[in-house]
């Protein structure tokens, strides 16, 4: 089994920039000390770094899936401002062992990825590390339009969504007792479904708070609902529990609604809008209320205050 | 001793982000989805990965010195093209364990070296890690100047530099024998003295070609003589050979000069130039001579080929 040692630091640089299709907008690609592009408006621009171990399992996930989602929770985050990506930079560190077939399917499920989420991989970097870590920045544009922030949520406005919720939270469940089905789950854990242009659908529809549900929508719309001043409350009536998520948590013994309303890493899009203002294929889930009594956002689900688990926190 | 551990995800993450001092050109700074700045002409981006104990060593090194070194190398990149850096954002990941000391140390490294360079931190990620990983990425803006590409050295051309070589392998070879003396070179060791702004000055000279030293002298004018098809020779005569590199090669048994021809992580700059176009600061090392005859690029040493170590292989 050939392995990236084999290939040395600049044969791997090599398997990296190999077709990589540069968008017209980018005038220098891989190659040179920098990327250099085009960016109409304001640039938009947001970080990820994720280890092996922590955010995904080498053992549960294929160099593919690994690829592609890097690339899915990063653009998520300028999904989440309305942006417009236009530019992936990656910096990959990994053991001198990495079989060179791993890092060749890793590439593969980023240039995959990022011709879905329409961005271009432009440069990167790479490293000896004794885990796979990688570091994903994208760089996107606003178009015109006004980045679409947290703190922008009104009282009387809807919540409303696009994309899965809970899909990848019942995934880690499966997995983690040694199961590899039902499938759909444990491919939604593996790499998100992320709704790619409904961003800035929102955005022009005239969302005025928004962000991509990464931790879990409690612990999310508790992040926008501090960040604007108000109280949401999520209306679980509203919320989809598909089918696969009911038979895990039948099969776990847990509440499948616990899964949509904690579970984190499948990085649907929730924003507020004015009532009548929803764009086709987002649903509302909640709506927007005044601080209360004492002053203090909060998130509700059915009109109570929420005692489930909050979102996640890497060093607790 | 607290721990980012006892400090929680988000505690650590308003250490960050505390008094960062962001520049006019930034609308959106760290605590949303993604931050939002302005780019005068075509944006600029690189990325760089560091990993304790490839990069850096925290019994070496201090939290501050890491994050001064983590935005020196990062900011080089852009100096390298001409460029002015704008924005940066910076993903961290490390143990639990890691003392909030040290972290505090290193933001406030991170910021001064900002400072220094004129770039703004605008956002980042944290997350879990066995070792203290961190990855870089800044933004910049060519304001109207075309980049500087390896690319385009021509014949008839000197090449010159600006900022220092060799002292970070000097430094390297001093602290691997367990000294921390001659104090210069350790603390270049630490972290790089990058010729800010001289890029930007080069490319307002006419430079045709360029890249920062961060491999090696001649590894990394080989990158760029490929690049543009040439032959570079380099004129010893011409580099400078700094009195504590002499006095760390007679300790250490080495030729101070291979620490000037090979030794990385100094991020001086070399330009390629039509004679008479040098700028101030800027001082003459060598000069471009066509392809040799069966067509090869190369890097001479005093007029013969090389026969040293080239640059630094992360996976050999």
């Amino acid at each position: 089994m050939q392995t990236i040692a084999e290939l040395g630091e600049f044969g791997l640089i090599e398997v990296f920039t190999r077709d990589l299709g540069l968008d017209a907008a980018v005038s220098v690609g891989p190659g040179d000390d920098a990327a250099v592009f085009l960016v109409n408006g304001s640039a938009v621009c947001s970080t990820d770094l994720l280890v092996e171990g922590v955010h995904f399992r080498t053992d549960w996930s294929g160099g593919a899936d690994v690829g592609r989602k890097c690339v899915a929770v990063n653009v998520a985050d300028l999904e989440a401002m309305g942006a417009t990506p236009v530019s992936l930079v990656v910096a990959l560190g990994a053991p001198a062992s990495t079989p060179l077939t791993w890092v060749r399917q890793f590439m593969t499920g980023m240039r995959e990825e990022a011709q879905t989420a329409g961005v271009t991989i432009v440069g990167g970097d790479t490293t000896a590390a004794e885990r796979i870590t990688v570091c994903v920045t994208v760089v996107g544009q606003t178009e015109g339009r006004a980045p679409v922030l947290r703190s922008g949520a009104r009282p009387g406005q809807v919540v409303a969504m696009v994309g899965r919720l809970g899909w990848a939270a019942a995934g880690l469940a499966v997995l983690k007792r040694g199961f590899r089905s039902p499938r759909a789950v444990v491919e939604a854990q593996r790499t998100p479904q992320v709704p790619y242009r409904q961003g800035r659908r929102a955005a022009e529809a005239g969302a005025t708070a928004m962000c991509d549900v990464s931790d879990g929508l409690v612990g999310d719309l508790t992040h926008l609902a501090n960040a604007s001043g108000v109280v949401i409350d999520v209306d679980t009536s509203r919320l989809v529990v598909a089918e696969p998520l009911t038979v895990v948590a039948q099969a776990t013994g847990s509440d499948p609604l616990s899964f949509v309303l904690t579970g984190g890493e499948d990085h649907a899009l929730v924003a507020c809008f004015e009532p009548g203002f929803v764009p086709d294929d987002w649903h509302v889930i909640g709506r927007v209320l005044p601080a209360q009594d004492d002053g203090r956002p909060a998130v509700l689900v059915d009109g109570e205050q929420f005692s489930g688990p909050g979102g996640y926190d890497h060093f607790a």
